[in-house]
């Protein structure tokens, strides 16, 4: 069968922005059909990931305002919603639609406007995706953080410094992006020092509220040869959920779906952990790149805070993860956040990615919905 | 190619339901399962069709929730929504879940929560999806409603009662219909003198706010063989856009992404118009009804309302549409539309829709979204 390839790809600037959701969608979009050289009418299907444009802006029906504004009429659009792995979700229902052989050009724009409501406003909408009964418990996804991190430094003796050198790590990746809302260093002393938010975890553990947009071109590898040599393609793609109630998964430490997407997405790549040489995993917080760096195979169980403390995962390491910067810098706007995983692996596969660029050949981007209620594990191959 | 089956279906009652979102979907679920024969953990994929659970109940994440609720876990999950046709999304994202290999058996289950708020909060819920200025000038869907039958009736010649005999006959259809949320016939006296809503429009010729559920079991037609000798197929799907400020159509009267989508599914499935020989059309208001039925090619333009008039599309006429009840009289659970019509189809095809069974080998879905801003079109055989 023939692949689904990426010929094209975008993202915008991530922060604060002074723009709706439905500019910062086009942006992305207009950006990446100049990208991929395709023109709009030839845009069969146009996906959006997006989680609670309804929720933060009142306004819905933003696949179909998007179809307008790139002139990409009369393109299917529907809207793909998996909480925060809404973007993985998308990447998923566009690789989908080129597979099956309902469209030959897919685009996926992901993207999520929440700076202009507040942190807590902000966090209460994500907070929304728990069972009723956490959530009137008050629980959100950051005391979720708190739980696990102090959980994991027990259970497998890691010390809590290691935690802060995610962060230093992936803000120091951050510096040479340059669309991530964070581009500045920051040393383990400030990491440390910060405010605490859900002890153990402080300030720097957390990703922050951020404004932006990613997108995304698929076709078929044959169509794929017709615009470019410089394509990627999916080789392997899955998706599973675990439980909706939090607290009743066994070892809260393991992330079943990021087990069991991985275990789909490896089989049908036919690869191994040990092949994948570029990562980008979902570190909302700094405890979910232990979580999925060990639950993808990457690492033995209890052994992820000891690959970053020697820099394994640090760009010139054995395998890189979060070249981008990672949520932590980069920022997480909810629906973008999937898509612009696949950008930086699809930048670095094609040799693109400036200052940030590793030698890889084969990546994976890791995208988790809620507290790895749903997951989403993409593979990635240069042609 | 395998051609995609559905093996079984389930519709909750419409209506005025005391529950929430995450019960009625789990009660559709768990009666599909039941319908089908197969068992939680034999679901791959499992798609919700939902428009805007967080708004009108401040509960998102609901496919996870109902992952978690039908014991379906590990089983991938997402949220498709495409406003009013998001049912009609859902049935194109589980058609292409099966037909690109990536689920050997995929649950649709599509579903609204509305009746708790009140019709002017509803209201402004769904027409949150139009343009921000149409908005800002109070616009809502039953306003374009009025406008757009206003305007065929002036162009075709098409008497007022016309309208009003869509509601008649629909409502005679969901007399039948166990599920549906009014089971009363009304006479067209009753429709003419009931309130203007958007003028020339009148209470009887809107869908009412409504709570539902129903979902959809598909495998490919190789794995459904194993299950059962009655399912269906689909054998033609297609999606396709119209602009999203209403009044930059060229024609009003002319729904072009029912037009473009329905091209898509005939070609698909090597059928005409002429071949469909019952259809389950998108009537949120009567007017609709008219414009599909010419739109999908069964009636020139502008000759919709003489095929009503003549009976032509009663339950025993040649071309029986809605026989569910439609919209109209069976209720219009957003998310749960466009599953229920496919439902109705699939009902009609395998020869179990009791009172309602017309004699029927093909037939076809519409799902419209905003105001015809997104199409699915669903062509189905029996096998």
């Amino acid at each position: 069968m023939d692949r689904v390839a990426i010929i094209g790809a975008s993202m915008t600037q991530f922060g604060q922005r002074d723009a709706w959701i439905r500019e910062l969608l086009a942006e992305a979009g207009q950006a990446a059909l100049a990208d991929a050289d395709v023109s709009p009418d030839e845009i069969e299907h146009l996906y959006v990931s997006n989680m609670a444009s309804g929720e933060f802006e009142g306004q819905t029906g933003v696949p179909n305002a998007l179809a307008h504004d790139l002139a990409a009429m009369p393109a299917y659009t529907a809207r793909i919603d998996q909480t925060s792995s809404s973007g993985g979700a998308g990447v998923y229902a566009a690789w989908q639609s080129v597979a099956s052989g309902a469209s030959d050009m897919t685009m996926l724009v992901g993207g999520e406007k929440m700076t202009h409501r507040s942190t807590a406003e902000a966090t209460d909408v994500i907070a929304s995706l728990t069972h009723p009964v956490e959530y009137k418990h008050g629980v959100t996804l950051p005391s979720f953080a708190g739980l696990t991190a102090r959980l994991y430094l027990d259970t497998y003796d890691a010390p809590r410094e290691s935690l802060g050198k995610v962060a230093v790590k992936n803000h120091k990746n951050g510096v040479d992006n340059p669309h991530a809302q964070f581009r500045k260093e920051v040393d383990l002393d400030t990491v440390l020092d910060s405010p605490v938010v859900a002890d153990p975890l402080r300030l720097y553990d957390f990703c922050p509220i951020t404004d932006g947009s990613a997108a995304l071109v698929f076709c078929p590898e044959s169509v794929a040869r017709e615009y470019t040599d410089d394509y990627a393609v999916i080789s392997g793609i899955g998706g599973a959920t675990d439980t909706h109630v939090v607290h009743e998964r066994a070892d809260p430490t393991t992330m079943g779906g990021v087990v069991n997407s991985s275990e789909i997405a490896y089989e049908m790549a036919d690869l191994e952990p040990d092949d994948i040489e570029v990562a980008e995993l979902h570190d909302m917080f700094t405890i979910l790149e232990f979580l999925q760096s060990e639950d993808l195979g990457f690492f033995e169980k209890g052994e992820g805070w000891k690959a970053v403390d020697e820099g394994v995962t640090d760009r010139d390491g054995d395998l890189p993860i979060n070249t981008s910067g990672g949520l932590k810098s980069k920022g997480h706007p909810l629906g973008a956040s999937g898509v612009a995983q696949v950008y930086e692996i699809y930048k670095q596969l094609i040799g693109d990615a400036g200052e940030r660029q590793v030698d890889a050949d084969v990546g994976l981007a890791c995208n988790v919905g809620g507290f790895g209620n749903c997951v989403t594990t993409t593979i990635m191959e240069s042609r």
